[in-house]
C-alpha cells in the first residue's frame, strides 16, 4: 500500500463528488444546523506513522452529532468494562433512530450503543462514574481531546440550546427507559450530557486523528498510548460495520465497505483496520440522514485503493 | 323497576361477594396504594330522583385514579367542543393502557381518552383555558365537586407525590406526544395536573351521585343543570362501554353490559342510562387491573335487576 | 313504545339518506362486489310478535360477508361452549381486520371472534365437529336457514370463486394460526368454509329475522325456539358492540348505540334487546369498511325512536 | 500469510473446542434433524491455489438449510440484476428470521435475502426464470455443483418432507407477500422449490470450495470462471456481515469478524475477503440458532490467524 498516493485520489475524489451536490438536504431538525452552508466538502485521512492528507474544508468546525456516539460508548467501555452490555445490546435495530417500539417490547433494554436509545443509556452509565454533570460532560470532551491530540476542541452552545428546545423525542425514550430502572440519573441531567456531548465541534483533521486508536486494536500507534483493549476495538468496529449508519447500515457496508458512523451535521467517520483512519464532511443528507456527498466520497476512496474489507 | 328492593340487593351482595375476596392484588406500582386494606368492600347507587342506597364501606374514601380520566374528559368536551377529537381518538387500542407503540406510529394521536395519554392530552387541553397550574387542577376540582354537590371533595397529597416519583412511564407518553406537537404546554406541568386529578379521593356514595348527569342525557335529574349536551353524554357512555376497563372492556361488557370506568385504586363507576347510577369500591385488583370484587358485585347487580344494556 | 310508528319513521330515513348517496365506494377487493350498483339501499325491523316493517330494496339480496361472523359464531359457541374461548379472544382488537401483527405477538390466538383471523379459528371449530367440508358448510347454512325460518337462503357461487382468488391475506392468517397449532384442518379446507359462508346471500328481510333471537336472549319469540342460551346471547351482543364494525366499533356505538355487525357487501345488522331486530343495506362504504347509508340510517332510527342502549 | 500452518491450527481448534460440546442443542423443528448425532465437528478451508485443509467430520454430509440462501441468492442476482432489490431489501431486520410483523408494515418486501421471507421471494424471482419447479430446483442445484465442482451433491429427500410438514409458518410469510404482490407464482409451488434448496446436504469440504469465489470478488479463482461480477460478490458479502446470523449477526461480527452465514443444520461458511474460504459443521446450536461449536471454531480461527476484517 505504501506506492498509493493518497494526495492524488483525495484530489480527483475532490472532482469528482461535485456532480452530487444539491441531491441531499441539510438537517432540518434543529435551527443551528439547518443554516449551515450545504456546499462544503473536506476529507482527511491519517496514517499510522502520523501523515495525514487532506482536502477541501478540511479544517471547517461541524458539529459532530451522532459521531460523538462512538466516542462515549469508547469511554463507557473503558470505565464500566463488559456489565454496559447488561443495559445495551449489541445488535443491528431494524427500527429508525428514534423509536420507541423496540424499547417497549424489550424492557427498555436498547438494542445497541449508536441508536439514540443507546446512546442515551451510555451516557448514564458514564455520568455514574463522575460527580456531576459538567465533569462527566469534561470526562468525554477530555477523552475526546487525548483521542484527537488536540485540547482546543470544544462543543458548540448555540447548537447545545437549540438541541435542548427540541428534546421531547429523546426524553421519551430516557423517560420510557427509567420507567424499566435502565436510566440511574435523572432525565434531564442525563439529556444534558447527551446534548452537550453531540454538540462537540470538530473538523476532518481533528476526527481522522482522533479515530485512529480504531484502527489500531485500540493502541495510538504515534503515541503508544491504549485508549481500549484489542478485543474492545474490534467490538466497536463491529459495531460501526452492522449498526453505524440507522437504517443504511447494509447500504454503507456495500457502498464503503468499512466500519464507520455518520453523524446528521454531515460528518463520517471510518478506519480501514491495521492501515489508517478516514473522516469525511459534507453536510447534505440523503433520505437516510447520513452525508449524501460523504458517503460517495468513501465509496471512491474505497474503489480507489481497493482498502475495503470485502 | 319500581317494585325493585334495591336494598334488599345490595345487602345480597355483600354476602355473596364474600368468597371471592383473597383471589385479586392490591395495586403495587406506587407504595400509597399499596398500602390500602385489601378487604374492604362499598357500594352506592343514586336514583333519579334523589334516593341512594349504600351498602359497605360507601363512606370510605379512596383514590379514584383513572376514574377522573371520565371527569377530565367531560369537562375538556365541555370546554373545548369537538376540536378535542383533532387531538384524541374514539376507538378501542387493544394495547395495554400504557403503551407507546401506537403512538408512535399513529404520530402521537392517542386511540382513546381513557387510556393514560388520551387523559394526559386531554389534561393539556383544559389547562390551555386556565391561567396557570393551580386553577386548572382547580377547574377539574370543582367540576367534580359540582356534579357531586359536595364541596369537600378534595385529592390526597400522599398519593400524588407518590405518582409524581413513579411518573417516567407516564413522563415518556407526554414527551412523545409532544414531539408530535400534541402537547402544547410543559411535560412536568401537565403531568402535575394529570396526577393530582387521579388523587382525587372520594367515596361510593358520592362517586354515584357524581355520575348521575351521565344517565340522563348530560342534565342531573335532580338539580336539572346541564353538564355537557345529550350527544356529548351519548359520547361518554359509549367510550365507557368500549375503552373504560383497558384490556378487559369486552369481559366487562359482557359481564356487567354497562357503561362503566374503572380504576387502580378499586373504584368502579357505571350508569344505567334513564335509570340510575353506580359506584363500587374493593381495592383487590384482577388480572387486568380492575377492582376484582367490583366487577363482581356489578355483575350480580345487573343479573338480579336485569338492569344490563343487552 | 307501542305508539311508535315504525313505518313511517323507515319512510323518512330513506328520504333523509339521499344526500348521502356518492360519498362512499363499493367495496373493492373482489371483481364480484365491485360490480354491485351503488345506489341501493333498503331496511327491514322484526318485532317480537313477528310484525315487520320494510323500506327500500328490502328484498334484494346481497353478500352478507362479514354478517356471517355472527352466525358461524354463534353456531360455534352453541356446539363448542366456551372451550372456543382458548382459541379466540373476547377484547376489541385495535388492528386492522386483517392484520398478522397481534397474531404473532399473542401466539396465533385472534382477539375476537369478528375479525378475519378470529371467523377462520371459528369455522375451524366447527369444521371440527363435521364429516366433511360440503356438511361443515350445510351446518352454517342450515343454521342460518333455520334463524332466519327461510329454506331458500343460499350461497353466491361467483362471489365463492372471486373470494378463492383473493385468498392470499386470509391464508396468511390462517398459515401461521395453524403453525402454533390453532388451526386443526388443512389451511386450504377451512378457508373455503370460510369464504363460502362470507358468500350467503340474503335480503334485509331475511337478516332482519334473522337475528331476532339474539335481541330476545337467545330464545327466537316467535317460534320459542332457544338456538343460544341467555348468557351466550349476552356475549355475542356484547362482541357486536364492542368489535362489530373494525376499527369504528367505537364510532358505531355512538352514533348507533346497538350491538351490531356490519359486512363490506353493504349490510348491516343490530338488535334492540328486548324489542326488535334490524337490518340495512346500502352498498357504498365508508372509509371503515362500513356501509355508509347504512350507518346513517340506523342512527337516524335510534335518534328518531330513543332506541339506543345509552 | 504463507508461514501460517493451517492445518496445525484447525487440530489445535478440534482440541480446544472439545468442552464446549454439550452447551448447545440440535435444532428441534424436525424430526429429520433433531436426530442428528449431536457431537460432530468438522471444518474445512480452502485456498486460492486450490490447496485444502480440514478436520474431524469434513466429510460427513448434513443439511444446509440456510446456507442456500447464500446460493438462491447469488443466483437469482446474477439472472435477475439489481430489479431484485425491488423485491427485497438489503438492510438488517432486527425482527426474528421468521416474522411478519415488518412484512406487514413494509407493504411484503422482506429487509434482505437471508431472512425465510427474503429467500422466498428470491425463490419465486428465480423461478421466473424456469419453465416449471423440477427446472427451477434444478438450476438452483446445478448452480451449487458448479461453485463447489461437484456434481454428486444433492438433496435429503426426507428432510425436505419433514419441511413441507411443517411449512405453516413460511406459508403464512409466503401467503402474505403474494396478498401484496410481492410473489409471482403459486404459493405451494414456491415452498416446494424453497424447501428443497434447503434440503441439499453437502459436507464442509464440499462447502468451502463452493464458497471459493466469493472470497475472490466472484470469480472462482482455481477454474477462473466468473459467477457474479466484483460489485455483486461485494454486496453478497456486506449482506452476510450484516445479516447472516440472524438476530445474533452483530455478535458473529464482533467474535469471528468475517462475512458468513449461518444454517441450523449445524454448518457455517465465511470467506476471508483476498485469501480463503471456510466451512465449519457441528449440529448443537446456541440460543440464536446458530451452530455453538462452529462459532467458537471460526472465533479461534481469525484470532489465531489474525484473518478477521477489523
Amino acid at each position: 500500500m505504501k506506492n498509493i498516493d493518497y494526495q492524488n485520489i483525495l484530489n480527483e475524489i475532490e472532482k469528482e463528488i461535485q456532480p452530487f451536490f444539491s441531491q441531499g438536504q441539510v438537517a432540518q431538525y434543529i435551527p443551528a444546523l439547518s443554516r449551515v452552508d450545504p456546499y462544503q466538502f473536506g476529507m482527511s485521512i491519517t496514517m499510522f506513522d502520523g501523515t495525514t492528507y487532506s482536502v477541501g474544508s478540511s479544517s471547517t468546525l461541524f458539529s459532530i452529532q451522532s459521531i460523538s456516539k462512538v466516542f462515549s460508548f469508547t469511554r463507557a467501555l473503558k470505565l464500566c468494562g463488559t456489565s454496559l452490555y447488561d443495559r445495551v445490546g449489541k445488535e443491528p435495530s431494524g427500527d429508525p433512530f428514534n423509536s420507541l417500539v423496540q424499547l417497549e417490547y424489550e424492557n427498555g433494554i436498547p438494542r445497541n450503543p449508536f441508536i439514540n436509545a443507546g446512546a442515551i443509556v451510555v451516557t448514564d452509565a458514564l455520568y455514574d462514574k463522575y460527580e456531576n454533570k459538567q465533569k462527566a460532560f469534561e470526562g468525554i470532551l477530555n477523552f475526546v481531546r487525548s483521542i484527537a491530540c488536540d485540547d482546543t476542541i470544544t462543543y458548540d452552545e448555540e447548537v447545545f440550546t437549540s438541541e435542548l428546545e427540541h428534546k421531547y423525542r429523546n426524553q421519551a425514550l430516557c423517560s420510557l427507559m427509567k420507567s424499566f430502572g435502565n436510566i440511574d440519573s435523572e432525565v434531564d441531567d442525563v439529556l444534558e450530557i447527551y446534548f452537550k456531548h453531540c454538540s462537540i465541534t470538530m473538523n476532518t483533521q481533528q476526527l481522522s486523528r482522533a479515530m485512529l486508536f480504531l484502527a489500531n486494536g485500540g493502541i495510538d500507534p504515534i503515541t503508544n498510548k491504549e485508549f481500549v483493549t484489542t478485543q474492545q476495538a474490534k467490538r466497536i468496529n463491529a459495531l460501526m460495520l452492522t449498526c453505524g449508519h440507522y437504517d443504511a447500515s447494509g447500504e454503507f457496508a456495500f457502498h464503503v465497505g468499512l466500519p464507520g458512523k455518520s453523524g446528521v451535521g454531515g460528518g463520517i467517520v471510518a478506519v480501514v483496520p491495521n492501515v489508517m483512519s478516514i473522516s469525511v464532511y459534507s453536510p447534505q443528507l440523503n433520505s437516510w440522514g447520513n452525508s449524501l456527498i460523504g458517503t460517495k466520497a468513501l465509496e471512491l476512496f474505497t474503489t480507489k485503493t481497493g482498502l475495503s474489507v470485502f
